[in-house]
Parts: structure tokens; sequence; C-alpha cells
């Protein structure tokens, strides 16, 4: 394997396959990228337990030459020490040389690397040749989609399926859902398509995707019953899915609502944020009272103290009412909608109530409220 | 106990003093910072076992009031919730009133804070009177001196006085200097002054203090047999000394030389941290070659594989010489230089070699070589 290659595309392509690359790894041979190059360009592969990403250097990008004298073949190379080894190369092209299969030489003009390598068929066979259903969207609707959704998804292993991002395609739309069944994030997508599937991503994984896109890129879904392909510029990213079904959340959410309290989405963060200090042993647990010419938001700890601050701007539909919760995760509802103001409806003060972005009725953040003092 | 407080010139006083408070201490009542209001204004302060911070936000700043409605007294509250609920306060005064010795009220005219605090004869007395030699000099001197010197000290603690930077004041001049037995840092300051004396400062705090030191700031050391006190602004630092005796550097600095290589920093720097990603894990040993018309910097390791490069702008004088080192050690040398070229000075394969900045002779830094393949 021979081949000269512009040097930021090359670092770009095997930055986002060490992605995949685990820090620590039984299999030493996991450790390394995958580098062959072919007819398509040189595809430089990454893998771990749970995802592989390949990202493709072309031989061309519009007018502009990318690879030059390629010779074909493939090899393994420590991914850290080749992507710290590309960074701090000065020049703008690497040349990349495979000699007896066992070391690579890499030279820019002015430094000069003979890192050892492992023969290509020592990797696994990976396939990733899209099948199932598939589905195009553009990857700016994929980056809301979970960004209003996995980060309420459970980080604890004891049900593994809560771990996961819900995703569910069916009658025009792509609705995503995530819950550690003490708050629920839910995200729909009109989408161009007629296409149903239902599967289960990685949470962490489906965050860590949505960071590889590029600007403008679309991205084609493809499903099949025990992975899922994200395949978007010069990159394709498989994914586990996590087995098991997933909770049936639609008779979770209420409709209807008895108290409905609209702010000033900034306000209302820096407010929990300030209160909850006080109760940061005890879950950041902050309590919200609400009537018609007041807003309080107070929290108590025995070993801390107390604080108490009043909303300025809002508007109350309602009887009072007292609401205590955690407030990092109204902070992360909050957040995740993105909007100037927000609406909160509760229904009663120990029920589950809804977060969501007055202008925009796609997301819903639900959270339960927790019993105090 | 009760005064209102510009809150920037009070957040930036909790958070000097805060510096000292450390993250476990055996002590409870170490985790609070000491605020007592007295007619200097209201002296604020954080101690560890190892050193003490005292920062007093004054009455008046010029013509600007910065407390109002003094009542005097003190009390003891915990550092890092105080520090945390005043940072996110968004008012730019703070009014604090200490109620029944237990509880003191923080309010910003918007968030209302009610923090237990703690009786202010549970915190030990801490002597902070200035004693022994004094030595004024400008903060920005100590700044260099520390930089330039504390780096090279010990971070083990086999032999403690290597993990001190050992201040030698004398014939008008202020040495610092640290060694981990593999390297030595020396900085020589000229002082306007004919004190004399010996001191050996834990290397970190003398780190740790210099970050303290506002624009502009004249410093005055006062050394005694036990402490060192660091005086500036509107601040006090106590530092424990370390006992021992300093081992005495003068012989170990070579001071004549067979070998001279005059190369630019930058590109020393980045040749050096590219070609030692190979020996990451045999102490980043790189090999220095050097002769009239080449220079070359190179690397092997059985795992990794090998990497040489070549120095574009350089100047050597003397016969061909091969030295190899930890290019960390001459990395955090030449860095401390500052200078836009250094200069390396040999005297043989396997004696200490000394890097200067050839415009400064106030500054050196001693690296000891390493046997290598």
């Amino acid at each position: 394997m021979r081949l000269t290659v512009d040097k930021e595309q090359f670092l770009k392509a095997i930055s986002a396959a060490g992605h995949a690359i685990a820090s620590k790894t039984p299999n030493p041979i996991m450790s390394n990228l995958k580098l062959e190059l072919n007819e398509r360009g040189v595809e430089i592969t990454g893998s771990n337990a749970d995802m592989t990403i390949r990202a493709t250097v072309p031989y061309r990008l519009g007018e502009r030459e990318i690879i030059r004298s390629p010779g074909y073949g493939a090899t393994l190379i420590n991914a850290h020490l080749l992507t710290e080894v590309v960074r701090r190369m000065e020049g703008t092209e690497i040349s990349l040389d495979v000699i007896d299969e066992s070391i690579a030489k890499i030279d820019d003009g002015r430094s000069s690397f003979k890192l050892n390598c492992a023969k290509a068929d020592e990797y696994p066979d990976i396939d990733l040749e899209p099948t199932g259903v598939a589905l195009d969207l553009p990857c700016a609707d994929f980056i809301t989609l979970v960004e209003q959704s996995a980060f309420a998804a459970s980080t604890k292993e004891q049900r593994p399926v809560l771990t996961a991002l819900n995703l569910e395609a069916g009658n025009g739309s792509l609705v995503a859902t995530a819950t550690d069944s003490a708050r629920l994030a839910q995200k729909t997508l009109a989408i161009d398509s007629e296409e149903r599937f239902r599967c289960n991503i990685p949470a962490k994984i489906a965050s860590d995707v949505i960071r590889l896109f590029g600007p403008d890129e679309r991205l084609t879904l493809s499903v099949s019953e025990n992975r899922i392909l994200f395949v978007f510029g010069n990159t394709v990213v498989a994914s586990r899915l996590v087995s098991g079904d997933y909770p049936v959340t639609k008779a979770i959410i209420p409709q209807t609502f008895n108290y409905y309290l609209e702010v000033n989405a900034q306000e209302l963060l820096s407010a929990m944020s300030r209160v909850s200090l006080i109760s940061a042993e005890k879950e950041f647990v902050v309590k919200l009272t609400m009537q018609s010419d007041d807003v309080e938001i107070s929290a108590k700890s025995e070993s801390a103290g107390s604080a108490s601050e009043h909303l300025h701007i809002f508007s109350y539909t309602g009887e009072r009412l007292s609401v205590s919760f955690n407030s990092l995760f109204v902070i992360d509802a909050v957040r995740a909608l993105k909007s100037e103001d927000v609406i909160l409806q509760f229904q009663a003060e120990m029920k589950p109530f809804v977060a969501k972005n007055p202008k925009d009725p796609t997301s819903i953040e639900l959270i339960t409220p927790m019993r105090t003092y």
C-alpha cells in the first residue's frame, strides 16, 4: 500500500474513525485503524464492540486532487500514534508507504516516521453494506432530534433498554424518545417517507455520531434487525442496537393540564442553578411555588441552609401550586428546548409535568416531581 | 457581622482566599472561609496545612465605595458554597448579615440565601504579621523568577527538599533554583537590596501564588525561620518552608563547553514533540545528533517504530556529537526561556548540558543526558 495524500483530509478521516477506538481493549488489534486503499480512495476503519466508523478519503474533492501516486493495499496502524504523528506534521501532503507489511513509512518532506504496523488480514471482517429499511434526511434535522431527546436516557445499566434512544418511524414522522424513568424527552420530526421501523440506538452513540456530521450534509439511516447504519458525507457509522422492548410511552405523557406557567427560559435557568446550589447534596431538589402574582423558586438543606428567589417575568394560569423536582432534570429539559420562553404544564403536585417550547409542539420534556419536606 | 459590599470585589477576594482550601480536609472547620469585618475592611481567610491566604476587601478603592453599612464581626462560611452562590448572583452589590452567629443571610435584591455558618472562634488563630527579613520587588519580576525555575522541582516526596524552590538573596541578587536531580533550572534576578536570606518554598505554592498577583502590583517577601509571607495588593499569603539543606548547585553547573548549538526555539520544540511521540513509553527519549552541516533529532522504540527529522535553521560549533535525553525536560526548559532562539551547550556525550537564551545569561537550564541504544 502506497499513497500521497492531502494532510488535512487524511487527518480528518483518521480522527473521525479514531472516535470508535476504545482506550482500553481486550484485543490489541482493535487499537489499530485499518487503512485500505482501493478504487474508492483510502478507507479508514476504527471499531469497538458497539460501533464501527469508516471514513473514506476520496481521490478527488471537486477539482482538487486529494490522493496521488496510489498503490492499492491495506494495513493496520496504531490509531493513537498515527493520529498524533499526522496531527503534528507540518507539511500539507503526507506520503505513506507500507514496506514488507510491517513498517509504514510516513513522510511530509520534513519529518520521517517508520511506524510498526500489522497485516490487514488480522482485522475482523466488518460488513458496512446498507441493508434493511432506509431513510434519508438532512443531518441538521437528525442533530435536533438527538439533542432534544437523548440526554434523558439512563446512564445506568440496570435496565439496558433505557440506555437507548428509541427511534420510531411511520406515518410520515420520525419520533425519538429517551427516558430514565424519572424523566422523558420526546421529539417528533416530519419526514418525507412512508418507511416504518423501530429501533433502540445506544443513546451515547447517537450523541457521538451527530458530532461527526459536516455542515449541510444529508444522512441516510439503514435499519436492520441488529444494527443501524448512519451514512453521511464520506463516512459510515454502524452501531449495535439495544435489544428489548422499549416501554410504551404514549400513555405516560399527559394530554390535559390544570396549571400553566410561561417564563423566560434564561431567567428560569439562572434562578434554578443558583437556588439548587443549596440542595446539591440532595439531588438538587428545588421547589417551585406558583400563584397568579408570584413565582418562587426555593431550596432547603439541613447542612447548607436555604435559598429563595422570585421570578420577574412570568405568566401563570391556575390555582396556587407547589411542585418539587430535581432541578438538573428541568435545566436539561429547558436547555434542550433552545427557545426564548418555555411553558411548564402541570396536572397536580405529584403528577409528571411537561416543559415545552410554546412555539413548537414537536418537543415534549416530561419530568416526575419529587416528594420533599 | 453585617455589610453591603461590591459583588465583584467580594467575589475576587473569596476566590483568592478559596485557593487555600483543600478539597478534602480532616478538619471540617477548614473547609470554611473566615470572614472578619474590622477597621481595615472585610478580611477573608482560607487555609490548609501548607498555606494561608488572606484577601482584604477595603472600604474604598480610590473614589469608589466598596463596603457600606458595616457592622463589625466575624463568621465562618463554607468556602465552596459561598463562592458558587456569590459567583452566580446577578446584582452588583451583595448584603451579608450574620444572624445568631449561625446563619448568614446573603441577598442581592433578587436571590436570598441563608447559609449555615459557624462561630469565628472555632477557627485556628493564624498570625500573618510580617516578621524576619523583608524584600520588596515588582510582582512581574517574581513571576519571571518562578516561571523560569519552579517547573524543574521534583514532584516526588522521597527527598522533600527537592520539591522546593530554593531562594537565595544576597549581594544584590535573588537566585531561584529548582532541581529534581535529573535537571536543574536557575534564574538570577538583580534586586535593589542588600538583604541576605535562604529559604525553600514548596515549588507548587510558589507557582500558585504568582497566579494571584494583579497587574503592576509590588510584592513584599518576609522570610523567617519556618515560613514566608507574600504581601501584594490587598492579599497576604503565608507558606510553610521545606526544612533541610538545599543541595549546593554551584559545582554542578558547568562553566566551559566544547559544543554549541544555536537553534530557533519553536522549530526545536515542534521537532522534539513530534519525534518523541515514538518514545512516549520510554520516557520520551530522543537523540540529538549534531555536526556542522546537519542536526538530526531521532527516536526509536521496539513497540512503535522510529522517527527522524532534520533542523532547517541552526548554527553548530564543535565536532560531531550525539546526546540522548528525556525530551520533556528539554521542552520544559526551552519553553521556560521564552526566547526566540536558544543555545544548547555541551561538554561531552554523557555530561549535563545547558540550555540558555543567548541574549539573557540570567537563566540557566541544566539537563542530564540518558544512556540509550
